[in-house]
C-alpha cells in the first residue's frame, strides 16, 4: 500500500470519497488504524486508488471507487465499521465525508481541466 | 481565510475540485503563493469553501464550488493562471486535478453516508 504517491485512476467517470477531518488531541492508536484501513480499503472490490495527507490541523483522504456500490460495501465492511466507531469516539473532533462523482481529471502535463 | 478548519458547505449538490500534488524539492515562493491563491479563490463568485492539508510527500486541496461555471472562471482568473504556470515549472513533480459533483455529504454526528 503506497501512501506517498498520487493515485493512478482510470479515465472518469468514477467516484471519490473525500474524507476531511480535524483531529482531537488523542493520538493513541490512530496511525496504526489509519494504515490498517488504507490497506484494507485497497483490497476491496471496486477500489481504484487513494491519496492522503495529514498536517497538524487537517487530514484529507481522497479514495477513488468504481461505483457507488463499492463505496457502500466498504462503508459496511465489519472492521471498517469498528474503525468508524473508534474514530468518532476518540480521534475526530469534526469530520466531513463527501461522496462525489468525478467527471473530469487532468494530470500534470495536460493543458486544461 | 481560515485554512485550519473544515469547510461548512451547504447541502449537496455542489462541485468539488480535488487538487492532489507531489512536490518537488523547490520550496522557494510556494507557501506565499499557496496562501495568496487560497485568499483569492475565496473571493471568487460561487466559492463555497476549501480544505487543505500538506505533509512531506503529498498535498491535497479540496475546494468547493456552486457550479461548473464558477470553477471555469476560477481556472481562467489571470493571477491564478500565472500561479498554475509557476507551479508546473517549479513546485510540482506530479499533480492531479479532479472535478467532481458532490452528491452526498455527512458531518460527524450523522449515522450514514
Amino acid at each position: 500500500m503506497n501512501t506517498d504517491s498520487l493515485a493512478n485512476t482510470p479515465e472518469p467517470p468514477y467516484y471519490a470519497v473525500i474524507f476531511t477531518s480535524k483531529r482531537t488531541d488523542v493520538g493513541s492508536g490512530y496511525a496504526e488504524m489509519a494504515a490498517r484501513m488504507m490497506a484494507l480499503a485497497s483490497r476491496q472490490p471496486g477500489f481504484l486508488g487513494v491519496e492522503t495527507s495529514h498536517d497538524d490541523q487537517i487530514g484529507i483522504t481522497a479514495s477513488y471507487w468504481k461505483d457507488e456500490k463499492s463505496i457502500h460495501a466498504w462503508k459496511e465492511q465489519a472492521d471498517h465499521q469498528e474503525a468508524q466507531r473508534l474514530g468518532k469516539e476518540n480521534w475526530y473532533e469534526d469530520y466531513f465525508i463527501r461522496v462525489a462523482k468525478v467527471e473530469r481529471a487532468v494530470e500534470l502535463t495536460a493543458e486544461a481541466v
